[in-house]
């Protein structure tokens, strides 16, 4: 008797969207752990600090993923955001002087068009999964990272493609999901969780505005949540900052 | 006694998604009669019929839109369409044979990501209304047509930027809309509509596989779903067919 290999049971596919960041590097590590095969998913969207994608590939490849779509887009041409333009990036002494308000780092719909982009890819490589390195409370305000967003994100993905359609005919429980497992976590909780899934974080970029490619400046918000949440757990940031 | 020009009513802006087709052609006079000041918005996303583009730019001169975006994307890079790859293009000799299965010249989720760089533009040019030419009766079986796409597109977009959010606190009233006027009318009534409103169909296209620039090739679904709206009407379609 010889075993069937078509009967040989394959690890679904999740998409994970990979900025190269902490947080998108700790779902990564999250989606792996789940048993996801791995298409991973990263933009050159216009930003300023595009070096990040040299990051992300460097992790994907470290991480043995094989499949990384990277897709090229111009989101600067919205403008509007400190992120793709000339604006500054704002800068403060300390995490507590970060503000309420959505700050100008925001780049309008950026989530809504990533997760568009995630949905076409998962529907044409056949994944019902989809991981967003998205967090609602240490964030910086900004409205596509909550968790009713998400949410109305699922309901649409479930309605908007051929994968979704198709099964309601022929498979009831073929479903999109969306995963945004960092949503309810505070940074520090973030990177005590990627720490116990062996997270290489001196691999990640999360500045907004690097003094060179691998020197962060340590003042923007992004900065300055990173380095709260190693301090939390007594712990150092393995990356380098310019002060 | 002077008067405050600053108190001068403005028209509402609407972003119109603007292909060069039929119908959304039909859908930017709506928008146009219904008073919006447009913001056009195209893509250029790796159709194999990009001469489209020359149509949407001719059509929003002569309409007199001054804000007309054009986006460079590229789908291509997710294949399985016979729009953007080198499938063939379904042809039938009648439009009694077209099927109901969704066909080969969907895009994965290309309207997902359409909407979602409406959703961008809407947000920059402070725009509260978003116009698109889906319908759901003469049309080729895609998900992303449906009324419940839409509503659900209308349901994310007022949690995902920040116009919205801002506007929780600022102005309980104000909201974005998804406009799809054509969803539920027949081609015929939707040229009937364009009609009625001046819409310049000679400077449309609809055609899938083009025979050149100017002469489409009547057996797509979109050349026999169109011809059949003209025939209905009682009408000759003013394009140029090869057969």
């Amino acid at each position: 008797m010889t075993l069937d290999t078509n009967l040989t049971p394959t690890s679904p596919t999740a998409v994970v969207l990979l900025s190269g960041g902490l947080d998108s590097t700790t779902v990564l590590a999250i989606a792996l752990d789940q048993g996801f095969d791995i298409v991973a998913l990263s933009f050159l969207y216009g930003q300023n600090h595009r070096h990040e994608i040299e990051h992300a590939q460097a992790i994907a490849t470290q991480a043995g993923i094989k499949d990384h779509c990277i897709v090229n887009i111009d989101l600067s041409q919205f403008g509007q955001s400190a992120l793709t333009t000339d604006l500054k990036v704002p800068k403060h002494d300390h995490v507590s002087e970060i503000g309420y308000d959505i700050p100008i780092t925001y780049v309008p719909a950026r989530n809504t068009i990533f997760l568009s982009y995630a949905l076409a890819l998962a529907e044409v490589r056949q994944a019902t999964d989809i991981f967003i390195g998205v967090n609602a409370l240490d964030y910086s305000g900004y409205p596509d990272c909550r968790p009713e967003f998400i949410a109305a994100f699922g309901e649409l993905a479930n309605l908007a493609t051929k994968i979704n359609t198709v099964s309601a005919a022929d498979l009831s429980d073929v479903k999109t999901t969306i995963h945004a497992p960092l949503i309810n976590m505070t940074k520090a909780e973030i990177i005590k969780e990627g720490l116990r899934l062996n997270v290489q974080y001196q691999m990640t970029t999360s500045c907004y505005d690097p003094v060179s490619n691998d020197l962060a400046c340590g003042r923007c918000d992004a900065c300055l949540l990173r380095l709260q949440g190693f301090a939390v757990n007594d712990l150092s940031d393995p990356i380098q900052y310019a002060e």
